[in-house]
């Protein structure tokens, strides 16, 4: 058959046709040349107490997430990805100021997170991300669990977010003090919202007490979505902290039921649909090419919980250890048309990079009047070269108890994640192979002096800058004593 | 633009190579219309002792299985796939009978597998699947490890297999016993091949002792692969029971040093490879679309190997043992435009029901003179409806240690792994609910006496018909007693 000029002209426009559909099935227009050329908009979906082994695609055989395996699949997902604490409070600090909490004074040895009866909080001096981003014209909101200080001088807007929707802290605190609410852990097994007593705020008012924890997945989801429409002329940053899956569990009714695993897997399958919403949504706001979304959580399962409680996977321990199941989670990172699509990466990565990553992308400079720790991950995201985290310290409170370098973990102190049970100091060290046994089962420690020694010294060089300024964790309410 | 009638045909043409390309990529031949017609390939893949959380997509953080990734990508991958016993040998006479080991005789209380010393076998009046098969005029091979008994009553051409190359029992047996030879446990931390004696055979004969284990696997790989092209214009039975991963660990110089989780690593790297090979081969051969290829394992990791042994991932103990870990395997079957991509199956379902799903799409009858354990798994494979199993017995040799009935396990019975210590027998027994909690960590025994009735019922039910006939693997070498 031979084609006429008019045909060849059909035909290219066919194939170019074919090969965009190959190319990105989804999305067919093409952003106008402004939207391209601005700094990309930054979505960071943050669960809490997700653990490392809740989602299919790390491995899970009962909770069903779809949407965020084809995220993965259609992006990056790291193996050896890490909070930057075990617990709610400094995980956050770090992730928003790219600092161990340590540095910003959110840690503690009394205390292990803020409460309801804390007067402190991220102190005002800190950089966020929210507030380096303002430099580009970003807009910027922060819709879910805060629990960096519920008191003014702490809230959201003064830390450089425009918009502010959720709760103030965690949504177990607030506890109703009355003889309708099961004592001890039984209030957890069949809650109900009225169980707890925690505010919804918008910006600085609450409007809403309790908060109806039912539908708060699905609101959040909602918000983000609302403000990513009315913004998205601009580039903007949408931290998104889920209240899911910490403990009380809320699922809203079309979530009722659906999991295998049960409530915490409803919960999980909830967080996994509204991930899909808001990946709908930037595509179908033509977005999604100029918008990198990460996925992650803020620290391991909590694991005293039963089966209300995540998995941590292979990984030993969860929540408020150092063990590997208390801080390695998942990480997920997605950017069509810059992150090569099914990409596995063994590099080792924080929370604390994507604050460093960001300004990058954003063009933003790194703050140089203080320690940042992390890391540009750029090389990794898009398949350019190698990842240059070689190190991770692992806190509990003001206390060093592990290091990771390279992939040798030495621990130097352990202890139960919770209850009273005191730490243990171990000399040497007790050291495990990361890569080969990620269940940390296999002490190496006598074997490899010399690994011993180095990241020794490396602890000195790291204490030897680490200005660890009073912990605003002890700090009562005015007028209350601790 | 107005497009004359014939490019509308080329634009037809183009939006049909279009689709075409969007539904498979990577096969554009037709098969002719006899390999259409006849019944389906099948190829059996069975690793050596490699553990449910092994393979990337089954949520291994280091080792990196692209090609068994894709394979479960393009078709299913079950979440709740058993292993009929945690040890190879009682393991391997279910999968090629369909049956439970304890039928066949091929579980023993003082001796768990066969050994070079063992005088017995996979019984003649056993019908393996390659002898069912037969019936159709497959032609069938058994390329691997096959350790149903090394004397010839009992050799894989006796049982149904036109073709054998492989070793006759595992890789660790025939220990050579000689100064040169570290002793215990050193021996598999540095491995030499003639650390060992085993005898690898092509049909009856020794072609080479010691077996260069270096190379094994390669080798199996290509024999597969030579088998199915010198049969591809029939249908084809290939069981390929790989040495690997058991211990001693080997892989070929091509894969040294190239799994970040080392030695282990790398040997699965290879089994990756391997299936990559035989996938490629097939649509190389135009076949794919007529086989249906499985990938499993013969019981979980052996643990008490440290660093040489695999993982289990979030589930509890490995290889020897009735907890999750030990039965509960990676199971992937693929079968282009019969089976959907991208299936995940939550479905409870055994290496077993391999024998009668096989048996059904091959149109032969299972046999009704014997008891068959195996279920037909049509329906999960093709998305038409629910997996048919709804029990699954856990045996340590000759004892019934623990069942699951729907989402419930009920242990009546546990013991240690490996090692001295006896059975300790529960009362009531212990009860998980393993939809909801797969680590079988939070016993619920107290609240649900109705579950442990009905599971008693089934477990008398059972005993009812079952009938044990006396232990092969107790059975000693003629003129040799135990």
């Amino acid at each position: 058959m031979q084609a006429s000029s008019g045909s060849r002209v059909f035909l290219w426009c066919a194939l170019a046709l074919c090969s965009a559909m190959l190319a990105s099935p989804a999305s067919t227009a093409i952003p106008s040349p402004d939207v391209k050329d601005r700094p990309p908009n930054i979505v960071v979906i943050f669960a809490d107490d997700l653990g490392y082994g809740d989602l299919g695609s790390y491995g899970h055989p009962t909770i069903r997430t779809p949407r965020l395996d084809r995220m993965a699949a259609e992006g990056i997902r790291f193996t050896q990805f890490y909070a930057a604490a075990s617990v709610c409070t400094p995980s956050r600090a770090a992730l928003l100021t790219g600092r161990l909490p340590i540095r910003s004074g959110m840690s503690s040895d009394r205390r292990r997170v803020l409460f309801p009866d804390s007067g402190g909080g991220l102190p005002a001096e800190e950089i966020t991300l929210a507030r380096a981003l303002k430099e580009k014209g970003y807009a910027t909101a922060a819709i879910g669990k805060w629990h960096l200080g519920h008191l003014e001088p702490f809230q959201p807007r003064r830390h450089g977010f425009d918009y502010y929707y959720g709760i103030p802290y965690s949504n177990d605190m607030d506890r109703v003090n009355d003889e309708r609410v099961p004592s001890g852990r039984a209030a957890f097994q069949d809650p109900k919202v009225e169980y707890w007593n925690v505010p919804l705020m918008r910006n600085e008012t609450i409007i809403e007490r309790p908060a109806d924890q039912t539908t708060i997945t699905r609101r959040y989801t909602e918000e983000a979505i609302r403000f990513i429409e009315r913004n998205r002329d601009q580039p903007f940053f949408v931290y998104l902290p889920h209240t899911m899956p910490h403990v009380p569990l809320f699922r809203s009714p079309d979530f009722e039921d659906v999991s295998a695993r049960g409530l915490y897997g409803d919960v999980i399958e909830e967080i996994d649909w509204s991930t899909g919403q808001l990946l709908d949504a930037l595509e179908r706001l033509d977005l999604d090419r100029n918008t990198i979304v990460w996925f992650t959580s803020d620290n391991g399962p909590w694991l005293t919980f039963n089966e209300q409680g995540g998995s941590a996977g292979l990984l030993r321990e969860g929540k408020g250890s150092t063990w590997e199941g208390g801080m390695r989670v998942p990480g997920i990172a997605r950017w069509p048309g810059r992150i090569p699509a099914g990409t596995v990466s063994l590099d080792v990565a924080s929370t604390m990079d994507i604050f460093t990553t960001s300004l990058k992308l954003a063009d933003v400079p790194v703050p140089d009047d203080r320690i940042i720790d992390g890391v540009d991950l750029r090389a990794v995201l898009f398949g350019t070269g190698k990842g240059p985290r070689d190190t991770m310290f692992f806190y509990r409170g003001p206390r060093l108890m592990a290091v990771r370098h390279g992939s040798w973990k030495a621990h130097f102190i352990t202890q139960p994640a919770y209850g009273d049970e005191g730490p243990e100091t171990h000399d040497p060290p007790r050291l495990f192979h990361l890569d080969h046994d990620p269940s940390e089962q296999h002490d190496r420690s006598t074997e490899h002096p010399d690994v011993l020694a180095e990241i020794k010294q490396l602890v000195e060089q790291h204490r030897t800058d680490l200005k660890a300024p009073p912990s605003q964790l002890e700090i009562p309410l005015a007028g209350r004593s601790q």
